[in-house]
């Protein structure tokens, strides 16, 4: 008897969770998008001297400001930090994706066009949601944080950043748009390359950003579906075709 | 000698003028786009009591639930008081729009699709960029809001209301676009009906909002240009074809 109960509660668990699936990938009518429901990773701990690194970048003009470091041959040999604020890894560029995939068990999603679903958005701030992204030869990071600049009022901030150099980033255009309830958000950019601090982007505000009040109106049950999309950017793709 | 001096200083005026209007029209690639030169109108002094009323109307749900005063059976003649915050004025919906004119000189412009150059964006907070559009046989009213919702923090809310009824306004879809410096934001949405307090919109932080950073970067010389489109619904316009 117990043994069919629990076979009944596997069955019901199993559709439940194909009704989520089912409803995550309704949320963008594209067919055939790929569909990557995302937890929330860790909670940062905000290190100070982490921080002033990031505002030291962010005071030199980080609007794509090329890093003095690409004077380096060979792109891949850049030194580069985790962008991860909580981690205190240095490593070269090159090691970046094995670096986030082992210590942090970010997942890569391949595709140019995924729809990334952050659950429980719920969670007190700062939260991080993140996943990598290959495509088009290369890989990008995209990062959902939870953070109240303002204390008492937390605020969501997405960006995409590329595993690669800003020269590098300048070649792409990233798309992420939220779709529900009647309301299509949209923030189309130039990735920012991860030699810059994630910190300093969202501290900057160059992101998309989203109040708390407006992520409930787009999130399902708790959780926040993005479609995101990269392309060449329009002046590289006329300069590959002349 | 004088009167050269002056000739010459007015065709200057001219050229930058010229030059100004050119690169509003620039903004926007689309062509034969209206641009709208829009100066901030006045800044708004909050009345406790009218607060008291936007706040109201957000607790008895504010997402498009009808207004009680529906039931009158012709909607022009709905009472209706002033979308403005400072204003104490009552009247039927059918005189909004001269009142709105008349009192407080807004605009009006035609078109579906049209450009709005809000100017002076560096003003302090509370100021407020409105004009009337007149498209697909109804008024709308665009209203951008600098406001303090956190002390010393301004913000930028942009919103698009109908000069009508809940259920007429769910016959539309309006979209804002910002666009420049490689970033583009999109916002649609169904406009609100102007029953509901403006004020009571941007307290839901259900519109475009954009921080001070954000909104640097999408201006130009303290202007900043915003693309408007006013379409009927997919779901209405499907009604319409059956």
């Amino acid at each position: 008897m117990l043994f069919f109960t629990q076979c009944f509660g596997a069955v019901l668990d199993l559709i439940h969770l194909r009704f989520q699936h089912y409803k995550a990938k309704r949320v963008f009518s594209a067919a055939g998008q790929l569909v990557c429901v995302v937890n929330p990773t860790h909670s940062l701990k905000y290190v100070s001297n982490r921080h002033a690194v990031g505002q030291t970048s962010t005071e030199q003009g980080s609007l794509h400001s090329h890093h003095p470091l690409e004077t380096v041959h060979d792109p891949q040999l850049i030194p580069c930090m985790c962008p991860l604020f909580s981690c205190q890894w240095e490593g070269h560029v090159e090691v970046v994706v094995s670096h986030l995939r082992q210590t942090h068990r970010i997942n890569i999603l391949h595709g140019a066009e995924i729809v990334f679903l952050a659950t429980d958005m719920h969670l007190p701030a700062p939260t991080d949601w993140i996943i990598m992204h290959s495509c088009l030869g290369h890989y990008f990071l995209l990062v959902i944080r939870k953070q109240e600049k303002y204390e008492g009022h937390p605020q969501f901030f997405a960006t995409m950043m590329l595993i690669g150099t800003p020269t590098q980033a300048d070649n792409f255009t990233y798309r992420l748009e939220l779709n529900r309830n009647q309301r299509r958000l949209k923030w189309e950019a130039t990735p920012r390359s991860v030699l810059e601090c994630v910190d300093s982007v969202i501290s900057d505000g160059d992101c998309l950003v989203l109040n708390t009040s407006l992520a409930q109106l787009f999130s399902d049950n708790g959780s926040l579906a993005i479609g995101i999309a990269i392309t060449v950017s329009k002046v590289h793709a006329a300069e590959a075709e002349m």
